[in-house]
């Protein structure tokens, strides 16, 4: 086999395209998740295939980037990025296992509303990544801004859920323990969002 | 507009010595709201300011950051001091949030202690910072080794405080949840404390 | 003093080695603790001192690390590795120390179990580490994925115990705030060992 003098470029921008489409992917499956608690067992399933191909995609922008010498943007961005956004369905993924431990029997309205409002924020990152691909760099600040005022939004609501929860369940304990436990997934998972977006920023800082 | 041949060179000790201020004045604050429960309403207020303050200076020295070639310490330092720096607003920020939420009457004997001893850590942040800058490195040193100590004070604290609240509370399971969950995030800014100092000691320990 | 052309050279492999030897005698010790639980006080005193010897080595890595200019692995890869591996421990010695406060007479059967895999797991990252240092790369894949195969046996296992623990203390939500935090530090230690095997695995990469 002939020695090859230059590495093969990598093109990461399509790794990450397919990422952050399973990344909305999962955060459609969640919504169909708690708008279909009846069937929840088969939806779970579902979401767990989301998890595990995200799980290879990160595996694979890793690997391709320990055997890359040329990358389009920073070594360490690309390492951050496929980390944060492995971290949102992580997240995610976490809160699903966790409601099949709990045998919830259906979901609190404020839970719905979260699902969805993930749902929103990954399709924002993937409209700020597209932009920032294209080097559209005005609109990437937009969106950036449109996921910070969700991830904001999202805090805002899993704090008066907390607030909803301790007074509806005053004499059941054990159901604030667990439905705590969601709403910090799902913080979690938006906060984790928020730095995908601070990542793509600062991408697009270091080349406009 | 003639082109820069030299990037402008940022004064990042400036910028440090801003956010590790506003972090005293965070400390501050939270002293307050804990000595003044009876006001908590404007205390909090006055505290989401200057968690927001926070943000835009770590916002500020991420940006320059990324336009900079030149800077006096590490960039991978300097990002993680801004983050370590921004962390710890952020946790006191969230118990105080929380505490909006848990709508509490009356503090614990122990959070006011514990809002005490993170206000002494932030001011000795600042003692050792101040050495960092002015090169004095055995002073950084002996401020680290004091933060580690008051660090582990307040672990030590914390635990006390929770075995107390599961006996004290014993038929109040959720005041146990709400509390538990305020003293975490205090002990998390502490950790955060002492992560800053740890990037300042081996930053003195590169340039020494 | 001649000045020194060349910094000595640090040997990390050495370092690293001792590392986790010492974290394996904290996961023995952690095993120790669970089928002893009428002694718990001595053996948890000796985890204590096990925990503060790894924090010597990390601090001892972290500054010899500063100080040399040429590492046999990247300086981001030590760094990592040092604070992962000083994580898992950590999270052990956090579960220790909340058992004191938490007073418990007896440990659960699933808790000696998550003991005895995390001691599983600690004995197979020696062996990947010391595959990686003989460059006998086939084999460190081979370990980091029977790694992969204990952290996900004790995600199932901490479920399964979570479920159990809301069914068998319905009436005491006090104890299943308890055992609930000791299972996350445990889930936590797991999941730094599996960082740790990934960090070992792109190591290979870089490498191999």
């Amino acid at each position: 086999m002939p020695m090859k003098l230059f590495p093969k470029k990598i093109n990461f921008f399509e790794y990450f395209d397919n990422d952050l489409k399973n990344l909305s992917r999962g955060t459609q499956q969640l919504v169909t998740i708690f708008e279909n608690f009846g069937e929840f067992k088969e939806h779970a399933a579902k979401m767990q295939d989301i998890e595990h191909d995200g799980d290879l995609i990160t595996h694979d922008i890793m690997r391709q980037l320990n055997s890359s010498f040329l990358t389009p943007i920073d070594r360490e961005d690309i390492h951050a990025l496929a980390s944060r956004i492995d971290d949102v369905l992580d997240q995610i993924w976490s809160a699903v296992e966790r409601m099949v431990v709990f045998k919830f029997t259906e979901p609190t309205p404020q839970s719905v509303q979260m699902a969805r409002d993930l749902h929103k924020t990954s399709l924002v990152l993937q409209k700020a990544f597209n932009e920032l691909r294209a080097k559209d760099y005005d609109h990437v600040q937009e969106y950036c801004i449109e996921i910070n005022r969700l991830e904001n939004k999202l805090d805002r609501d899993v704090r008066e859920a907390l607030g909803s929860l301790f007074e509806d369940y005053k004499d059941d304990p054990l159901m604030v323990i667990k439905w705590k436990e969601i709403y910090e997934h799902l913080e979690d998972a938006a906060d984790r969002c928020e730095d995908v977006a601070n990542i793509l920023e600062s991408i697009m800082l270091k080349y406009a």
